[in-house]
C-alpha cells in the first residue's frame, strides 16, 4: 500500500467521505488511490476557491469534516480566503495539499512556495507529512484536529513522495472529545446576573442558534427582560415558520451602537464580543456601551444549546407558545429589496438552505424572512467576499435533498463564479439569485462613511456596469440555466419553478 | 494632506502611474486620493488574481512597477498565486494592501488575517506603516526595494488609518541602483571553459533573452561550437522574424535531459541551474548530465546583455547573417496542435505580444513560430495556473499599441476569466485563444507518468467537459465579443479579423 492509499483508507475509517479537490500533478497519486479505495465521493472545482467554499459549506450542513485536495503552496494560496471565512465561521476541514517531493523541494523548482506559511494563517494545525509510513497517523490527527472545539482547519501537506512511496500504513480514527460542558456555576452566575433586571442582552453565536437553543434564549428573555440578538454574522441560524426568531447585530455602525443601546450587561452564549466589521473616523471600535459589563456563558467551542437550557431551568423560564410570524404573498410590481424580501419570504421551500452573500441589497432580507417556511441561514462569515456560491454548492452536498437557495450579489458572484460549473456537474439542487446592481454598492455608503466625496475616478472603481455583467450568459456558459427577471412577477414564476425541479438554476435579478 | 494622498504623490513622483485594484471598504481614502491627485491610471478587475497578474503583464512589458490596491489580507490572499508567478518572473510590483486601522486590529474584526505572514512568501520587502506621517517615505522605499535586482515584489500594508490621518509626507523618489555589471575576471573564466572545446551549453533567462542578447549568444555558439538554450519557463522573450532564435529546455524530463545529454558545461547567464518542474518516481530531479559542471556568466539580476557582448568580444565572435526561419502558410482543415502553429506562424500581427498559458495543445506552438513577424513571448513564470488572461490584459496596458495574443489553455482559463471584464472595459487590444480540449490533458500525462493506471474516479477527476464550458457565452456575459471555430479556415478568418480591430476579442477553438 504506498501513502496515497493509506491516507484515502484513513480518511474513510475517521468519518471523511467527501473530497472537494482541485488536483495537479503531485497530487496524481491520491487521485489514482481514488479509484483503487472505494468509499470516497470526489467534486471537483475549477478553481481552489470553489473547493475551499464548498468544504466550508459541506461541514456546516453535515457537521462534519470533508477532505480538500489542493495543488501545491499557490493551489492553496488560491483557497486561502474561503479558508478564512472557513476558519471565523469554525467548520471542520481536512485541508490536503500536495507539494513537491520532500527530496525536489530544495531544488526550487517554479512552483515550489511556503506552502506551511501561508497554511498557518487559517489552519489550527499544519504538519507536513515526512514518509509514506507516517501519512495515516497524520491523516487521523489531522481528522481529530479538525473536529475539536466547534471545528478547525487541519492542513496536511503531502510531499508526493510520501503518496507514491510504499510503507503506508492505514491509522484508525482517534477520539473526538464532546465539546466541553459550561460549569453549573458559571450558569449560576448569569442567573443572577439576569435576575438583577438590569437591562441585558444575551448574544448568541455558534450552536446558540440552532432552533431549540433560541427558544431557550427567548424563555430566558422573557422570564428577565434580556433582549436577545445573534452576532452580526452567523454559521448558521435555524430559522422560520414555528420557530423563534432572532435579530441580528446590524453591520452599519450606528444602527449596531443603537441596537446594543443601554446595555448593562452583554452574555456572551458561543459568541465573541461585538466589534465594529472596519473602523471609521470619529466612530467606536467596539459597538457595547462602555460601561456594559462582558459575562460568558459560553465559548464558541462550547455545548452552548446545553447551558442555555441548565439558565433557562435554574430561571424557571417557561415554555413559550410558538410565535407567530408576519406573513406576505409573493410582491409585485418594481423591484425592491422589500419586494425581495416578501417573495422570498412567501415562496422559499419547506427545508430550505440559505447562502446568503446578498450584501448591500440584501439587509431587508433577513428581518422580513422570519416567517418563511423553516429553513436555515448561512453567512460568509470572515467577510472575504466570493465565499457564497462556493458555500451553497457545498451545502447542497452536505444535505441533500433540500434546496439551497444562494442569494448573491453581482459584484461577490464574481469572485468564485466557477462554483456554478460544479453544481451543474453534481445537478445539485441550487437557485441562485445574482443580484444584479451593476455597482460595488457597499462601497458607495463607505466611501461616504469615511467622508470621502467621491469624483469620476473613485466612482469609477466602483462601477461595475461598464460594460455589463450578463449572468444568464456567464451561467450558461457554465452548463446552468438561467434567466433574468425584471418584474417581481417575473422573478416569482422563475423563482418557484427553478425550486421545484432539480439540478441548478440561476435568477439574475435586475435591481437598483 | 492626508496619508493617502502622500501615497498616491509619492508614487507618482517615483515614476509609478498605474495601479491595478479591487478595493475594498479599508481602501476608500486612497480610491477618494486618487480623485484628488491626478496621474495615477485605475484599472479595476473583479478579482484579485486578475489585479496581481495584470500587474506582472504590465511590469514585463513597461520596465516598471505598477502598484497594485488589494482589500486586506483575504484580498491579498486571492492575488498570491499571481504574486507568485510575478515573483519567480523577476516583475517589478508595489503591492499595496489595505488593512484594518492600527487601533482596531487588536478587536480580531472578521475580515483581520495575518496580512504580513501571507505576503512574506511572494516578497522581497514587507512593511506596514505605522501613521500617516511615514506612508510617504515607506511607498518611496518600496518603490527602490520593487525596482532592485531584476525586480521584486515590494509590499506596503496600510492600516486604514494610515491613510485617512492628516499628515501624510511625500517623499522624493529613492535612487535604483542598476544591474550589477559582471567582471570582467568572470568573462575571462567562461571564455577559457567555451575555448577548452568540450560540449557546452549556454543556457539564457532574464534579461539574456532580448533580441540583441540572444544574437550576441548565437554568435559566441557558431564561434564555439557550444549550445545556446532558454530556460523552461521565460518571462519574455524577444524572437521572430529577423531575429535569431533559441530554443527553450523542454517541460516533460525525458526531452529535457535528452537535449542537455553530453554537457560537460553549462554556462548560466541570468539563468537558473534546470530542474525537472516535478519530480517522478525513478527519473531525475536535476536535467544536467551528473557529470556537467555549472558556471555563472551573470545571476539573474546581473546586465546579462552586456556581459554577453563582452564575452563574444573576448572569445572575438563574428557578428552572424540574419537567420532564415522556416515559414509557414495558414492551416486549412482539421485542427491539431501543428496546424494551430502554422496559422499562427503565418498570421500573427507585427509587434506582437503572446501571452502563453496553452500548456500539453501549446508545446509545439514556440518552435513553429521562430519566423512569425516579431513579437515577444511571454509565460507564466511560477507554474500557478490561471496567471495567462491577467498576464495578458497587463501586457496590453504597459505595451499600448501593440496586439496581445492570448492562448490559453481551456482549464487554466477557468481560474482568473475575470480579465475579460477588465479587457472590455478598457478596451485593450487582446486576442485570446482558448484551446479547448474539455479536460485536464497535462494530468492525463502526468497520471501515465507517476505509473499510474486510472479508472472512472481519477478520469472524472481530470475531465472538465462534463457539462462542456462554452466560451463564447462566457466571454460575452463579460462583455467581449466571441466566436467559437471548428475548422483551421475559421479561426484563420476569426485571428485575423481580431488582431485587425480595436478591443479584445475571443476565440474558442475546438482541439482534442
Amino acid at each position: 500500500m504506498n501513502g496515497a492509499e493509506s491516507l484515502v483508507h484513513t480518511l474513510l475509517a475517521s468519518g471523511v467521505d467527501t473530497c472537494f479537490a482541485n488536483p495537479g500533478t503531485s497530487e496524481m497519486h491520491f487521485v489514482a488511490a481514488l479509484d483503487r479505495v472505494p468509499g470516497m465521493r470526489c467534486v471537483l472545482g475549477l478553481f481552489e476557491g470553489v473547493v475551499t467554499g464548498a468544504a466550508d459549506g459541506y461541514g456546516r450542513m453535515a457537521g462534519r469534516p470533508a477532505a480538500t485536495l489542493l495543488h501545491c503552496g499557490p493551489g492553496l494560496a488560491n483557497g486561502l480566503s474561503n479558508l478564512h471565512n472557513a476558519r471565523r465561521a469554525g467548520v471542520p476541514i481536512v485541508n490536503c495539499v500536495g507539494d513537491q517531493a520532500t527530496y525536489h523541494r530544495p531544488l526550487d523548482a517554479p512552483l515550489t512556495a511556503d506552502s506551511e506559511g501561508w497554511a498557518r494563517g487559517v489552519s489550527a494545525w499544519v504538519r507536513t507529512s515526512r514518509r509514506a509510513s507516517e501519512v495515516g497517523a497524520d491523516a487521523a490527527v489531522a481528522v481529530q484536529a479538525a473536529r475539536a472545539g466547534h471545528g478547525r482547519i487541519a492542513t496536511m501537506i503531502l510531499p508526493s513522495d510520501t503518496c507514491w512511496d510504499e510503507g503506508g500504513v492505514v491509522a484508525a480514527a482517534l477520539p473526538v472529545p464532546p465539546a466541553p460542558a459550561v460549569a453549573p456555576s458559571s450558569v449560576e452566575t448569569i442567573a443572577r446576573v439576569l435576575r438583577s433586571g438590569e437591562p441585558a442582552v444575551l448574544l448568541l453565536g455558534n450552536a446558540a442558534l440552532r432552533a431549540t437553543a433560541v427558544a431557550d434564549a427567548q424563555r430566558i428573555a422573557a422570564a428577565t427582560g434580556a433582549r436577545v440578538s445573534a452576532q452580526m454574522f452567523n454559521t448558521r441560524i435555524e430559522r422560520g415558520r414555528g420557530r423563534h426568531s432572532v435579530a441580528r447585530i446590524p453591520y452599519v455602525i450606528e444602527l449596531a451602537t443603537k441596537a446594543l443601546a443601554g446595555v448593562k450587561h452583554a452574555i456572551l452564549v458561543g459568541a465573541t464580543p461585538p466589534v465594529g466589521f472596519f473602523a471609521y473616523p470619529d466612530k467606536p471600535s467596539t459597538l457595547l456601551p462602555p460601561e456594559a459589563q462582558v459575562h460568558v456563558l459560553s465559548r464558541p467551542d462550547q455545548d452552548s444549546a446545553a447551558a442555555l437550557a441548565a439558565l433557562a431551568e435554574t430561571l424557571g423560564a417557561g415554555r413559550l407558545a410558538p410565535p407567530a410570524h408576519e406573513t406576505f404573498a409573493p410582491a409585485t410590481g418594481a423591484i425592491s429589496s422589500e419586494a425581495f424580501g416578501r417573495s422570498l419570504a412567501a415562496l422559499l421551500p419547506e427545508g430550505a438552505i440559505i447562502a446568503d452573500e446578498s450584501i448591500t441589497f440584501g439587509r431587508a432580507l433577513f428581518p422580513m424572512t422570519h416567517g418563511a417556511a423553516p429553513h436555515d441561514w448561512l453567512q460568509v462569515m470572515g467577510g472575504s467576499i466570493g465565499g457564497g456560491m462556493p458555500l451553497a454548492t457545498g451545502a447542497a452536498i452536505g444535505a441533500p435533498g433540500r434546496r439551497v437557495v444562494n442569494l448573491e450579489a453581482d459584484g461577490s458572484a464574481m469572485y468564485t463564479l466557477q462554483a456554478l460549473w460544479t453544481q451543474a456537474r453534481e445537478r445539485l439542487d441550487v437557485t441562485t439569485v445574482v443580484l444584479a446592481n451593476r455597482k460595488y454598492a457597499i462601497l458607495l455608503g463607505e466611501l461616504a462613511n469615511v467622508g470621502a466625496n467621491p469624483g469620476r475616478t473613485a466612482l469609477d472603481m466602483l462601477d461595475i456596469g461598464r460594460p455589463d455583467l450578463d449572468f444568464v450568459r456567464l451561467a450558461q456558459g457554465m452548463g446552468v440555466e438561467a434567466a433574468r427577471a425584471e418584474t417581481m412577477e417575473a422573478f416569482n414564476d422563475l423563482f418557484a419553478q427553478a425550486n421545484r425541479r432539480p439540478g441548478p438554476f440561476l435568477i439574475e435579478l435586475a435591481t437598483d
